[in-house]
């Protein structure tokens, strides 16, 4: 990598986290951040060395960390401060930040990022030298960067495990508003009608329940932030969702009303189908068409080890598991295991699973 | 269990689980559906027999698994066919259902059930024996139900591996609007906002869009007809939701023509607050307080046995896992695995992990 003496001003989770990966890389890193505490323990955790004032550090490569509102301030002081360093950010809203720094005299030496990494928890304290393992990286480029500093950010995406993805900054912007941002918001909606809820209402909470609401655990500051970057993208998909709502709500009340009127199931239905639809264009992992396994489901009693003795099982089988998922049950000692595995491998994984003493089921029903 | 003949009208999901679960235990089940093949297909897995027209077959039980919308009609006709059976069903409503058969003469002989398992495929095709295992098993009994009736139906639940709770029909039907039919209509719209994205947009996509829109892949004929039952606890929830959604919005498009305004931060920050409280409240597994493991991430190259080779050393260490999920990266050939333990098995997990070669980050970075 091109890079040797980089300075990553922001010492949170993603400013750690490379700081992390990038010394395993054995490049020399220098960490700042306003706050004394946290540069600390990013570089206590191995993320770097704080940055002395008095040093001249003369960096390469100078990565912006910091929120999303004082990005472009920090970026434009960053051209300012060193006279030949590269500087990128990681900022998850790019319109801004490149309106922000375009004017710029030295604009052709800013390059946006978005490694599109992130965990419901924040701070380095979560740092993760692999957290950028797999994961989109957004590069935009502004009219004026030659190739051969693209090529150097792509490659730093590269060597820090993820995949340069290059896009404008406002097919981002839109990009993130629907896939990220938008459905940020309405987990933490549906998450807030939980609060005056009785602890027996909570007790009926299912799988359904805990999974639209996961995200909805984010940390509130960074979210506004970043929500507060991108509203231009964001309002339309929001009111898309608001009236849709609405909307629904009233042909209910029409059906409370008047019982059996024909508009409220042709508009719960179309609901329901258009989310059917939705949820089928998202791509499977690894960024492939959406894939379909067979799914083998296992009943696993919750005693220490019986997950292991599962696993250990089914490596003695000899499947190859694409996915699980463990789903756990409310108010019983048992949690169900979904197995995904190529449709081909089910009947052969059941089988093996029974012999084993485990109570199996696939789906189709051909037990 | 007292009940010995049980007839099953409906051959859905739950009927044919039902039954399946039933015939385990040895009682003798009869099944009836409107559609032949739906019938023939669960007696084929083994759910039971199908009942003939012209036998007298004097069930002491019958379960009415219909949709939610022909539940009361079915009930009213069950009660009156059968002279002395004990008549439920497993509407995901409850009160409607209970309107409808309140005032029958021979109402002191149904009582209501909703056992709260599902899954976002239908049909007996998706029948498990074990579905109700773990799972809450709502109970609602009218006021001219004896005792001993209130008493075998939730025997009957405890016998499929389901907990009984004893709720009013309104109180259900409340609780269920909030934690699992609202949730739906959410996650549905917002999937649908997905329908005319690029699939280089849905490239973007992370486990949290995957998560907040898993279950918008629901049946949508089920519901609807659940949907359109509920309308009277969902309408006000949904409500909130959506003007929650336009609010955001309007004070997202104020922000962008009066760029620092405070109203966009503090309602956004408000939002994301009043999530991260709700979710707090939802219980753990087992229905218990909500618990904090400590997590374990370990990095899982995706080829053969690499899973398998993981929990068969998880188990060799001697840890007990609480929880286990598996992020998928997109693009590229790697998963990260996401290991619950209790916060002071954490360190010996991870070091034994590490000496068997895996690449493993502790929650709190104390690697």
């Amino acid at each position: 990598m091109q890079f040797q003496r980089v300075l990553i001003i922001g010492s949170g989770l993603l400013g750690a986290s490379l700081g992390l990966r990038l010394r395993m890389l054995g490049v020399e890193v220098f960490l700042e951040d306003n706050s004394p505490m946290a540069c600390s323990l990013a570089r206590d955790l191995g993320a770097g060395v704080i940055a002395s004032k008095d040093e001249d550090i003369r960096p390469d490569l100078v990565i912006v960390a910091v929120p999303p509102d004082v990005t472009p301030r920090v970026v434009c002081e960053t051209l300012e401060r060193f006279d030949d360093a590269i500087v990128t950010d990681v900022a998850s809203v790019k319109k801004r930040i490149a309106e922000g720094v375009n004017g710029h005299s030295q604009a052709h030496r800013y390059i946006g990022s978005h490694p599109m990494a992130g965990r419901e928890r924040s701070g380095a304290i979560a740092a993760d030298a692999d957290l950028f393992e797999g994961r989109p990286w957004v590069v935009c480029a502004g009219p004026t960067v030659p190739p051969d500093t693209v090529l150097a950010i792509q490659q730093l995406a590269l060597e820090v495990g993820a995949m340069p993805v290059m896009l404008e900054p406002a097919e981002h912007d839109r990009a993130v508003a629907l896939v990220s941002h938008v459905p940020q918001l309405v987990s933490s909606l549906v998450a807030g009608t939980l609060r005056g809820a009785s602890a027996k209402d909570l007790g009926l909470a299912g799988q359904g329940l805990r999974d639209v609401t996961r995200i909805a655990s984010s940390d509130s500051a960074l979210w506004t932030s970043i929500i507060a970057g991108n509203s231009r993208f964001i309002a339309p998909i929001l009111e898309d969702i608001g009236k849709g709502a609405l909307d629904l709500a009233a042909a209910l009340r029409q059906g409370e009303e008047n019982p059996g009127a024909p508009g409220v199931t042709v508009n719960v239905a179309q609901v329901i189908k258009r989310g059917n639809d939705g949820v089928d264009r998202i791509p499977g992992k690894h960024g492939g068409a959406p894939e379909r396994y067979t799914h083998v489901f296992v009943l696993i009693p919750d005693k220490p080890g019986e997950l292991g003795r599962l696993f250990s099982d089914i490596r003695d089988i000899g499947a190859n598991v694409e996915d699980f998922s463990l789903e756990h049950s409310v108010s019983q000692q048992v949690g169900r295991g979904e197995i995904s595995v190529i449709p081909s491998a089910a009947k052969f994984l059941a089988s093996g699973l029974e012999e084993r003493g485990w109570q199996v089921f696939i789906e189709g029903g051909e037990q």
